[in-house]
């Protein structure tokens, strides 16, 4: 971590967004688990003068039951400081009048409740996990090669993410599919989108110089805040693996751990 | 179809490589049926004097049963002059010394039992069909990820095909899936391979311009054959869809119709 850009960054910081699965806690049966002193770090963060956000790519579950398991987990933290893509997806869907074949996860699918789903033009895709099965992707695929000018919807565009058992295949690889099947390009809503970013941003009324993004995904973390103007961090945490630091070196800070000192490093030097 | 081109290939022409699926039959339930005239042009060029291949990317049976199937069908046709992946696959395995993780249809199992699959150090995909669940893509992914080096063999890149209840994903779909999910590019068995088309010229012992290839997919069947040096010519048959005229335009004889036309018309002046 070079001195000039931490010392810089801290300086000028207002706000701070974290991404939540693989910082704040693992994935996995019955939920996940919290990971090690991040709900102390959300804690400091909440009392300490930052503003603070989560930004997430979780799109298997309502933002009310995902706002609620973290609660249970014993993080500090309410829905309107959570961003997830489907709200996002609403309301794009809503100011073009189109009416989505939703391919997503069984526990996602009330916050479509009031979009018209009737006679399809477009498809919504998200982390459906289980659900990515090989019939129903040829059924998102027979819509989309039906309809004149394909448009298909992303919620994120991940690679993996980790479970408790292992890494786990995320909904960019099926959006990759998708895409190269019906020879379309997807519109990610949700991380690494600058609109989405934007739209955080704008909430806590801070300029993308004044924001600290830290995650555990190089691409849709710290490159996507990055590309709009933000620092960002990696942690060690969640899907992080060293084979990777060759393979992506435009982060700027280099040193990566874990949210707890993270957070410990930012606001001892905040608060000097 | 100009003048030129036609008269050319036609003075030249010692072989015939034929596409199955979409030119000779449309697969579906209770394995196909044939698409009329097909039978009886490949009869009339069992006749002639070209030399007559058939070449397909067909990974749902191993070559015996599929060629069995045909011959039910009533198509005249025997093993050695049909060339799908799965033997060549094979053969690069044995070649290289990699153990596969399979994620293929069931009925092409047999054509690997001579292949050392324990403790995997690639990952082989075919058109695995119903078997693309997220269970067993994530399984894929996993011996991929945890490999030093991933190598990954597809065999086809295709985007779909056309059963008779529909279009349905082929395996180049998933291959994009994975190779997104790891960061690899898959090394293809099959058509458009040069490799795989020059396999089957070395069999017939015609140069690449001496041969004509005619299938139903403008990238695998086409554009394949004719970055090999040889002709290619699409049917109007199988997947093909007015649409994609405009966006591929490479294709150099542009008339597209059906194999019993294709073939009168190439024996009638064959034979003026």
């Amino acid at each position: 971590m070079a001195d000039h850009n931490w010392t810089g960054c801290v300086k000028s910081l207002k706000g701070v967004i974290l991404d939540m699965c693989g910082v704040l806690y693992d994935s996995g049966e019955g939920g996940g688990v919290p990971i090690s002193g991040s709900i102390e770090a959300v804690k400091r963060l909440k009392e300490s003068d930052l503003q603070l956000r989560f930004c997430t790519n979780e799109t298997q579950a309502t933002r009310e039951k995902f706002v609620a398991k973290l609660q249970r987990m014993g993080f500090e933290l309410s829905i309107s400081e959570v961003f997830p893509p489907a709200p996002a997806v609403v309301s794009i869907l809503k100011e073009r009048g189109l009416r989505p074949h939703l391919l997503v996860h069984d526990d996602v699918i009330p916050e479509f409740d009031s979009v018209d789903k009737t006679n399809p033009n477009c498809v919504v895709i998200g982390d459906a996990a289980d659900k990515f099965s090989y019939k129903n992707l040829n059924d998102a695929f027979q819509v989309l090669i039906g309809l004149e000018k394909p448009v298909l919807f992303s919620m994120g565009k991940g690679r993996y993410y980790k479970e408790t058992d292992g890494l786990k295949l995320d909904v960019g690889v099926y959006m990759k599919a998708l895409e190269y099947a019906c020879d379309v390009e997807a519109e990610v809503v949700g991380k690494p989108s600058a609109m989405f970013f934007q739209s955080v941003l704008n909430d806590m009324g801070v300029q993308p110089h004044e924001a600290l993004m830290i995650g555990d995904d190089l691409v849709n973390d710290v490159g996507g805040a990055q590309q709009c103007g933000m620092k960002g961090l990696q942690v060690r945490t969640g899907k992080y693996r060293p084979r990777f630091q060759s393979v992506y070196n435009y982060c700027e800070w280099h040193d990566q751990i874990e949210l707890r000192r993270v957070i410990s490093l930012l606001l001892s030097r905040w608060f000097p």
